[in-house]
């Protein structure tokens, strides 16, 4: 078996594979929605409509610039959702595939010196693997799909039929991190609802902590000091930023009669919460993102370009490249001469990998902005949010993405699909074509991207 | 010589001595500032006008609250000059002085395997090095003064008491990388003389290289090949910055009425070019920064981060931690186990601190960012513009830091004064803290900040 998984790394390119399934479902999806089928008007979407909605949901982006009930018909929608489920999934289980190629190969060389590099997702064959990823997707998608509907028949007196329709829409979309609503203002109604609110929040969260994760998680759940470093990062982390999102929401949007400033008490507190949890990388909102204050926007693009877990439906640079760079920089001012967390020896090669990952998403960010802000007339600060937006998939709006000229949006289609398979493709191909590696402890790799 | 090098190295920290020798001045300053005999009015200014402008002088940046030439008399230009003139010179011979400190330290540690590290900056003592930084800076100020004087006399028809007390002024605040001028709009008035914007432009650039690398220029110019790392990271980042920049702030204003639209070709040339070399970090201007477009915003925001050379009179994060973080990115990319740059193999210390560097920085900009804009209703893009170029020693503005109340005001003193001495003693406090160092190949490390 060693040599399957030999000769499969030496000949399979991440970055082809994940460019070529992604491309291919993104020109299919297009050419549905261009189908007089997919609109309430019965006339074809102009390509510009097709392509970046199209785009949008394989890479779970949730951007748009059509309202999606007004503008799609159901048929529209159910592609729509169908793009979600296979970007979300697809990215999924070929971040699953590569992160265990990338485990194997490591296990392959350094079997004696370095067990712990397998202990993630070491469980079985691939084709296991990934039918535990498929089956996992399923069920949570079925259990928040039951909840919603649930509500949406109980609550808002919407037909059994109705109500699945919407229950099952929306477990997708939220699942999947994609953040498509199928209300013009995605959730605000639902602002002070905690079934539909909290609902909605968990699934988001557990679909972008990543596979690894979830499934230590479930293995492990009750012996925290065996979960693997991978684990333990990015639920610190992810714990420390949706608590200081929530926090600094609660405390700047309190009295924004806009935004939390109509709520009581109680409903604030979860408006605050899922504002701070969405940005990672859902993007439904329950307030109006264009009405909060700036100071706001600025947490919410830290958050955006930060993003969720790795190997899962989130985007950004992900959770657990913050959390390397944090330990590099606590390391360095304690004077260090290595990064070590929790009894464990941080590899150069992921500390590069966190550097580098970074160094080009902040710069691809930059780019894009520079561009957008050359192409169009729009405020800096709404540019740059709608740039991290589209870069982090994380789809949230303040108003400039379906104000611009197709040139703009096409930049922005093309952000939204580097956005996506980048950060994997990358983190993939570097750690694949790492040429040697040296062992002298203990050392524990993180996926990073 | 070596134990009191040793002892010397365990007793002095970087981080205590700059902060207090800066405190000390910048309180000077502030009493000197205060006086009655400082301002034209003859009332004492508020505090945080004197305060503001003393920190704003010491750390050689060069944002104001008031118009320099109709709020101070000449005793208090006087003053603002002496400052400058201590900032600059304290902070290059500090940072000379803890350059020195480390790379003996190693020599110490390391004198039979690394005598690379000792090559910058080996010449001789400490006095001796301290003597040939005064030395130097004041020959480069008489020699700007003089072109200056000979210009302001010739060119427009000043006295020459009065055109050389103009030479002075700014030969020390441009060479210094300061950027205050006795004009109320900088130097727009001289946008088309080169004269006067080459001779500041060269002033700022051999101000903002550094006294390790311009020292090993002038000791090895002609044979390129023996140059350290650092001098050659510096040199190429630096004109790869400064031809990028000239090249943006060219096409992108060429036709702004407000900027370069009603200059000729050539002065168009010399004012894109001037525009490109302040944001390392001088802050002079001879266009008005406020009516550039946006996204000239953003480049000069990145070039200001980014700033000069090390242990140079230039602030932001320096060319060299740029480089080096190019360096990382473009080694992982390649799939290298090793960052080498040209034959050398970079330290992991080099490139932990460029990280850490870089990371400090940016959240430092981030938080500063996001308190200003809770606390003042400017739009974001100017505080962001405002808060980088206090960080950065700049000193440009596009007019909030003199629209916004006392406590932001104060705000931006903290963060200037942070933004000038904290890369140093970070970089200093790092490197002398630094526990174990391996050595295995060659190395060769670069000053980071
Ligand atoms: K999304
Ligand atoms: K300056």
């Amino acid at each position: 078996m060693s040599l399957f998984w030999a000769v499969l790394g030496r000949f399979i390119q991440p970055a082809q594979v994940i460019t070529t399934v992604f491309g291919a479902a993104v020109l299919l999806g297009t050419a549905l929605l261009s189908s007089p089928l997919a609109t309430t008007s019965g006339r074809p979407s102009d390509w510009i409509t097709a392509l970046f909605t199209a785009t949008s949901a394989v890479c779970v982006n949730g951007l748009t610039i059509v309202d999606t009930s007004a503008h799609w018909s159901p048929f529209g929608e159910v592609v729509i959702a169908a793009l979600i489920q296979v970007g979300g999934l697809g990215i999924m289980t070929l971040a699953t595939v590569f992160t265990l190629l990338v485990s194997r190969r490591l296990g392959l060389r350094a079997r004696l010196s370095a067990q712990a590099e397998t202990r993630v997702l070491n469980g079985g064959d691939l084709r296991r693997v990934v039918g535990k990823v498929v089956v996992f997707n399923l069920s949570c998608e079925a259990v928040i799909a039951t909840v919603l509907t649930l509500r949406f028949v109980v609550g808002y007196g919407e037909s059994p039929g109705r109500g699945l329709y919407l229950g099952v829409f929306h477990a997708v979309s939220a699942f999947n991190n994609a953040g498509f609503a199928l209300w013009p203002d995605s959730l605000v109604r639902f602002a002070a609802d905690p079934w539909i609110c909290l609902t909605v929040a968990v699934a988001v969260i557990v679909g972008g902590l990543g596979y690894p994760v979830v499934f230590e998680l479930r293995r492990s759940w009750r012996r925290p000091k065996r979960w693997s470093l991978l684990t333990r990062i990015t639920l610190a982390v992810t714990a420390v930023l949706l608590a200081g999102g929530t926090l600094v929401f609660l405390v700047t949007e309190w009295a924004n009669p806009r935004t939390l400033g109509p709520l009581d008490g109680e409903a604030k507190l979860l408006t605050a919460f899922f504002t701070a949890v969405m940005p990672r990388s859902a993007g439904f909102n329950s307030v109006d993102i264009a009405q909060m204050h700036p100071s706001s926007w600025l947490v919410t693009e830290l958050l955006m370009f930060v993003g969720g877990g790795s190997a899962g439906t989130a985007g950004g640079i992900k959770v657990t490249t913050l959390g390397l760079l944090t330990f590099i920089v606590w390391a360095e001012l304690r004077g260090e001469s290595q990064v070590n967390i929790g009894h464990r020896r941080l590899t150069e090669a992921a500390q590069r990998q966190a550097v580098s990952l970074t160094v080009l998403s902040a710069g691809l960010v930059a780019l894009f902005s520079y561009i957008l802000l050359v192409l169009t007339p729009h405020a800096p600060d709404k540019v740059l949010f709608e740039v991290v937006s589209a870069f982090g998939t994380a789809g949230l709006s303040v108003g400039v993405v379906s104000a611009v000229s197709p040139a703009a949006q096409t930049l922005l289609t093309l952000l939204m699909f580097v956005g996506r398979i980048g950060p994997l493709t990358l983190g993939s191909a570097l750690a694949l074509k790492e040429r040697t590696r040296r062992y002298e402890l203990p050392e524990e790799d993180v996926i990073v991207g």
